[in-house]
């Protein structure tokens, strides 16, 4: 359960191909899973329709990989994007496949700023509580 | 891209059955996020072997609904699992659906504790960083 899972929110994303076409994000995430040496199990991806005819639709999606996940959702009409990256520890610590896949997807949208958390899934709870868990 | 997105970690799972069926997790997964009043685009779940034969595998998975996502990772040999719901507030605010959702799941899987955070996804830039990401 151990993992590093990296949580971004990507603001003034100038790459509007990428948000806005669900299949190229779909070539994008899975091959990056694949670059950083995971094992894709599966996914699924959705192209939304415009709001009216001026406007293009949004993307979203999500990588099942047996190292956990990568969730996508796009937002085209604010330039926006918010992407989740959980990489759990299987064998050996995993950090660094997390933050090449995040590094790789974040710059493909060429976000102008970007809001990241680092959360550590999987912490060992305090002893007491250990105890009371697996009674 | 507001929005609310519960991550939790659960420990002590006695809902076995549901740890290591993939099938029924996925049943459980989406009929939560109907049942929550979200639109499910499509979900992809996979079921892992045990370890060796006297061990059950664990399940992962996610749900792709219009509003966001649902990811969940199951590890019976530790009796644990991972879920994470994201649910942003399209035209008014869904955090009750998040919460609804996450306490659906969390429940049925009988966990003895759990660590959860709450996370704000699409917050607002500082005002100086705004301007700069619409340039």
């Amino acid at each position: 359960m151990k993992g590093l899972h990296i949580i971004a929110d990507l603001y003034g994303c100038r790459n509007t191909e990428m948000l806005t076409t669900s299949d190229k994000l779909r070539e994008l995430c899975v091959a990056a899973c694949k670059d950083a040496g995971l094992t894709v199990l599966g996914d699924h991806f959705y192209q939304f329709e415009g709001l009216d005819a001026t406007q293009q639709g949004g993307a979203t999606g999500a990588v099942v990989f047996a190292e956990s996940h990568l969730a996508i959702h796009t937002w085209p009409e604010r330039s926006g994007a918010t992407l989740d990256v959980y990489v759990c520890n299987v064998t050996c610590d995993n950090s660094g496949k997390a933050e090449q896949l995040f590094e790789v997807i974040s710059e493909a949208l060429q976000p102008a700023d970007l809001l990241v958390e680092r959360v550590w899934r999987g912490r060992d709870l305090p002893l007491k509580k250990r105890l009371a868990a697996v009674q």
